[in-house]
């Protein structure tokens, strides 16, 4: 299967068509890299991409593809056509940064670096969408899938990927997707193949609250509190399939002197695998609620109990793509041909929403180098080789998948 | 001895000027209940207390007293004078609240109940002084000493009693109060002739941080933070001499999904006894270096351990006044003859400082009842007649020793 996978990434490269669009890559990088520097310095903290989203739109709109709109969740999604009833393969980068409305985000530039927030995490990538579409356009690429491009909101923290869920679970191509590739950050050499899911919970402890000394005896929701954490420490989990907990930020309480009427914490939990996942959550909400009957045995309810409100602030689903489908094989040979070390990785990006649906799906690079992602050091490297030579690369891997005709 | 405080609360009861200081009181309660509300309509967290003070100030202003200022610390001072070459006698309620800046102060009504954040601990007791000044003036009271007013700062969790310690150790009346009374919470029948000890702790935890899910094995100080507190909320404490301790505000921590480099705790360890006191202590010291040996032992501590930084933030001394000092024994038969069933009890108050400097020192209630002080749903119940008695109670105690001329 290797060997087939290897063999079409050969034959796509010695296309005409991959060699005019590589050459088309190579002409106009100046122009992906103003592209870049445009798109960064609007901002697009979640739940705020709509000005990014239409200046996307409007530099999409070159390219002929059809139904070229802003969707109901605020995605940019726009078709391809391929040479007719093929499947559909969806090609995606990310709208949204992590950075807050009023973060300085003009771009600074050292030799073939940039500097600022958001600009390789994930703007580069939308950069690199446009660049992929003047390519095929300019060598009259024609696919047997139609592709469908889309710059979406929501994949950062509290965007909690609101805008693949639309896409997969609600919007107009929901159950017409056979196969996608999320772009995002540079690093061409990690191909994403497994999805970190995660459940995020904000736990709220209540309780009657009182004087320290005078109402000495009534229950503490801090004493709840601190035994569910200490409780989740000595949880077990696999080395792997990976599984994480972390008791990440806390708070609460009025004064030394009383005893808090409500503290809370902020809690991320972790998987690579679902099935862990969902026993990391189950053991979790089960401590908690064993801590709370524990304190509300250990001391006097009399003023009222100890008690939990538990709001799931994050809910990501864990996945896999299995390395050897197609769509993998097909991404570490067109990445390994152009001169890459490819290995797989687990992270957390738009594919976790498609691979937990059971559709193949993985995240490449947008090429380049970069780093400091979710700083405001945030810095990629365009130098013009290893930049094409990821980008081709990427773009070797869409054709392959897309079935160059 | 103690016949001899009955016959001189009896003499004071009988005297025109109590009765037409009593008939004052009853004839201005509505404005008192207005007083109270208006005071505890302003806020005044420990340290915050200015515009309260002056407030305070600006409504003690009706009533003659020499002197009537702010000091260097924040006290309101004034002094009533008495006849002449008398002893100088102290007369104090506080001013701060425990509840922080923002907290909402509306007072809710229902019927002869006050429900607000501060109210009976110690906002009412203001207004009642200004009610006890006013009945003086009525009644034209004459004392053999001089009565010194003051409305202090500093007496919840961290204000750790400064505007007592400024008043008896560096202001302008130090070494010249020959006794004090505090007036602190609705309660009447419980006269407070032993000061609790408390030594209070902000502990932080501190660790070296990293990502929850890529440096997940990492020791974290919130979990060594849960254990210690735990541990702490499975000490045994004697419930007599009464030993409190209490876990009572809590932050830290930078994203959900950090393992955080910082996390404290506020502590509040007490006694009636200094050397229970001094086991609760070092039981909690030793608990916390167990945690942090035993985080660091749970957890790799390859990117640095867990490690503490331990501030005490608050040491009051203990005290006591002997129950048989004639200040005891006037206010025991001034209540007593008010028609409640006073009894001795040992608190953390403003009297904490006389009594530890070995000056006569008790606190009294400002009548009425009350309840869940330091909770958001502290109420008080301002019904006339028990009000009234209580408030007339505490008023024949000072009036008693300070010696109606």
């Amino acid at each position: 299967m290797t060997a087939r996978a290897e063999s079409i990434i050969r034959e796509v490269m010695a296309s005409a068509a991959y060699r005019t669009a590589h050459a088309t890559l190579a002409a106009e990088h100046d122009r992906t890299v103003d592209d870049i520097v445009a798109l960064t310095q609007i901002a697009a903290p979640s739940f705020q991409e709509a000005t990014r989203a239409r200046a996307f739109l409007s530099m999409a709109a070159a390219h002929g593809l059809r139904d070229l709109t802003i969707d109901a969740e605020g995605n940019v999604t726009g078709v391809r056509p391929g040479v007719g009833n093929g499947p559909l393969i969806c090609v995606a980068a990310h709208l949204d940064t992590v950075f807050p409305a009023g973060t300085e985000l003009t771009v600074r530039r050292e030799g073939t670096r940039l500097f600022a927030p958001g600009i390789g995490d994930d703007t580069r990538s939308l950069a690199v969408l446009l660049a992929w579409l003047r390519a095929m356009d300019a060598a009259r690429v024609r696919t047997r899938a139609d592709l469908l491009f889309v710059a979406d909101v929501g994949e950062e923290g509290p965007g909690d990927l609101r805008g693949m869920r639309y896409l997969f679970q609600k919007g107009p191509y929901k159950d017409r997707i056979s196969a996608f590739i999320t772009v995002d950050s540079p690093d061409i050499s990690h191909i994403a193949t497994g999805g970190v899911g995660s459940k995020r919970y904000r736990v709220t402890f209540n309780g009657p609250g009182g004087h320290s000394y005078g109402a000495f005896g009534l229950v503490n929701p801090m004493f709840a509190m601190a035994d569910a954490i200490a409780r989740l420490g000595r949880v077990s989990v696999p080395a792997s399939p990976k599984t994480t907990y972390s008791a990440s930020v806390t708070g609460g309480g009025t004064s030394i002197n009383s005893i808090p009427n409500s503290v809370w914490t902020d809690f991320d939990l972790r998987s690579e695998a679902p099935a862990e996942l969902a026993r990391l959550e189950a053991s979790f909400l089960d401590l908690i609620a064993k801590s709370v009957v524990a304190e509300n045995a250990a001391r006097s309810t009399r003023s009222g109990p100890v008690t939990t409100d538990i709001a799931k602030t994050g809910d990501r689903p864990a996945g896999r793509t299995d390395e050897s489908h197609e769509l993998v094989r097909l991404a570490h040979a067109a990445i390994s041909a152009h001169g890459f070390q490819p290995s797989f990785e687990t992270s957390s990006t738009d594919a976790n929403i498609p691979m937990s649906l059971g559709i193949p799906a993985i995240k490449v690079g947008s090429g380049g180098t970069g780093g400091r992602a979710h700083s405001l050091e945030e810095w990629i490297d365009v130098a013009p080789e290893p930049s094409i030579r990821g980008m081709a690369a990427g773009l070797a891997t869409v054709l392959a998948v897309a079935g160059l005709v």
